[in-house]
């Protein structure tokens, strides 16, 4: 296969959105432009959602394999099992094969929005990591110091807090790392958090193969309120948002990622951007949420989903499709009544959503916790900005 | 079957030579009355060769055995591959499955000294261990503490002398552990070095069957120069001693380990030993070794031994028979001929015994480790009391 060694393109794809490359960006760069590489980008099937911080890596693995180099996709059906401790104040509850499974399928929907997998082979590291015995994991093992392992910054910070860490957690690099041996790539791309188990895998790969394995590094998004995007925090753009929650969630965001999200999650040209960072903030994040609605949604959604928002936001007029919900009851207490619509998830929730003045019914603000909802139909409740319902 | 609950009985057993009995002495005393415990010694196949250290677990499995319990010696065929850090200062080599099976063989012909095989069940860990997968070793290691298997004192102390701990070392008391969940034992027995590894099998075993499994530990025998009895310290009185070598090895330890060895290594009862502390010490040594010998040797041989002892260690005189050694050259280096009729290990080694005037040839102390022997027939090289050859 013909591989893309383009100078310029070649050093794009090892710095646009790249935080490190170990143990060398030169290195690595020389290789490329030798031959083909085989390199890989490992997720676990932890969630049924992908946000866009997980389109970082996707999207450089794909940018890999549009120069002509073998770019795999490793499904963590193996590690997923062990839990991948980076990043955790707490043990990640073992997973059932079944949630798994269902993860999987749309995973590789989501996926398939930032692959080619024309492009990209996906592989499954349980595969290969269920079928090891005692035997292997010890020769496995037998390679890296249970100091490192276990002197890991999260691991002594858990301990610090009196936590625990349990013992299959340590060997989740050595799974992790025991992909690259196995599948004898030359590089392995992840997120800044996945570091430490990447030279794990380029340590094994030194002692078992006696081959030099690179670490390429993306930096982590952080997420709409400014603190690093992940599910537990609750701030997350996920790639399956609708083009006007997606839509408006980028316009929440504080205005000095603008840029960041435009470098890591767009593909607009370094030029663009730079014209584009001479608009004002508010345009300039109104070109970012179009160009990423694009992405997700075409063309048409994104631009339906702009104006939508300005009707909603700056018009402070109510959208034009509003999510209907029948109630059975006459009347309910506003507390119950906020959660079976679904616009608080809980009791205290919808407490704090009245108290902090963030619950209107037909326009009127809600001040009474302790109220009853007298329920009619075509009756318009709004929380915050941007949830609507209409009873039907 | 039948169990024996005589209290004075199951007493002693609880007792002599019992260093510790966890969580409760009086609470194991109890099921043993109550029912048929099932309990298990596991050793590791790490060398050839048993010497009298650990016959003191395999006689207190036999002595469980012979009150009727049901006792399994399990032997590590699996457990050996990780290889035990307990005591080591340095990671233990990974033993080939070729010296595994070699070291078996002489095990259980040297075991079968103090075990009675009809009542005492051999089992192979291998046969449960080498199955486990993946999967099996996450579910148990998620079940212990890393920071338990990680802050071992005989890793901090590796540690701090700049040694490392092998990530597969930090598994073994897992592997050990699940023995116990396998085989659903009551209680496990070993010596005190085996006391972590074996809390961490009751504490898996509370975990993954929800029982209680007892600890017994035995102490550690000292050896011959009075440090614990090891291999590496070159201190051992081997199972397959000749008479004369086992013999000539108790009369030189030191008087204070007398009783030790009495009440760890025979079956005399603790009444004949009170007696016999009130010998003087040579002779309190003599009836031990007596004694010892005979266990191994037999009567005869116990006698036999001690005659020559006394004719060439009190009366200076050479023993009845010596090794016949045959050396084709006309001449040696002296180092390389103590090496070679293997009364030295090294040259080096070859070299002090000379500067320590320990070496004989024809009676006539040697003193220059410089000097050239004339290799004669019949010609007598004596190093220290007790090693002879006679070249042939």
């Amino acid at each position: 296969m013909k591989i893309n060694i383009e100078a310029k393109k070649v050093e794009e794809v090892l710095t646009r959105g790249v935080e490190q490359v170990l143990p060398s960006r030169e290195a690595l760069k020389k290789l490329m432009e030798k031959r083909r590489i085989r390199l890989y980008l490992g997720v676990d099937p932890t969630a049924p959602k992908l946000h866009l911080g997980h389109t970082v890596t996707l999207r450089k693995l794909q940018e890999f394999a549009g120069l002509g180099h073998e770019a795999i996709l490793v499904i963590g059906t193996g590690t997923v099992l062990a839990g991948d401790p980076s990043l955790r104040l707490k043990t990640r509850p073992l997973m059932s094969e079944k949630e798994v499974k269902k993860n999987i399928q749309t995973w590789k929907r989501q996926a398939g929005k930032i692959l080619n997998f024309s492009k990209v082979k996906i592989k499954y590291n349980g595969d290969w990591l269920l079928k090891l015995k005692l035997k292997d994991i010890i020769k496995i093992a037998s390679q890296i110091s249970a100091v490192k392992l276990f002197q890991r910054e999260m691991f002594q910070r858990r301990i610090k807090m009196g936590q625990t860490v349990w013992a299959h957690e340590t060997l989740y690099p050595l799974l992790q790392g025991y992909d690259s041996v196995f599948l004898n790539v030359d590089l392995e791309i992840g997120g800044t958090d996945q570091t430490f188990n990447m030279l794990i895998g380029r340590e094994l790969m030194g002692k078992m193969r006696n081959k030099e394995k690179f670490v390429l590094t993306c930096p982590m998004i952080l997420g709409i309120d400014g603190r690093p995007m992940s599910k537990t925090s609750g701030n997350c753009i996920w790639i399956e948002d609708t083009p006007s929650q997606m839509f408006g969630k980028i316009m929440s965001i504080p205005d000095d990622l603008i840029f960041d999200y435009f470098k890591l999650l767009t593909r607009t040209s370094l030029a663009e951007i730079e014209k584009i960072k001479k608009l004002n903030p508010r345009d300039a994040k109104a070109a970012l949420a179009q160009e990423i609605v694009r992405i997700y949604h075409g063309k048409k959604a994104a631009e339906a989903a702009e104006k939508e928002f300005e009707r909603v936001f700056k018009e402070r007029k109510l959208p034009s499709r509003i999510r209907g919900i029948e109630i059975k009851e006459e009347k309910l207490n506003i507390l119950e009544f906020l959660v079976k619509t679904k616009l608080a998830s809980s009791k205290s929730e919808a407490k704090r959503l009245i108290l902090q003045k963030g619950v209107k019914i037909d326009g009127k603000i809600e001040e009474n916790w302790r109220g009853t909802v007298q329920i009619k139909k075509g009756m318009i409740i709004q929380v915050g900005k941007r949830k609507f319902v209409r009873l039907v």
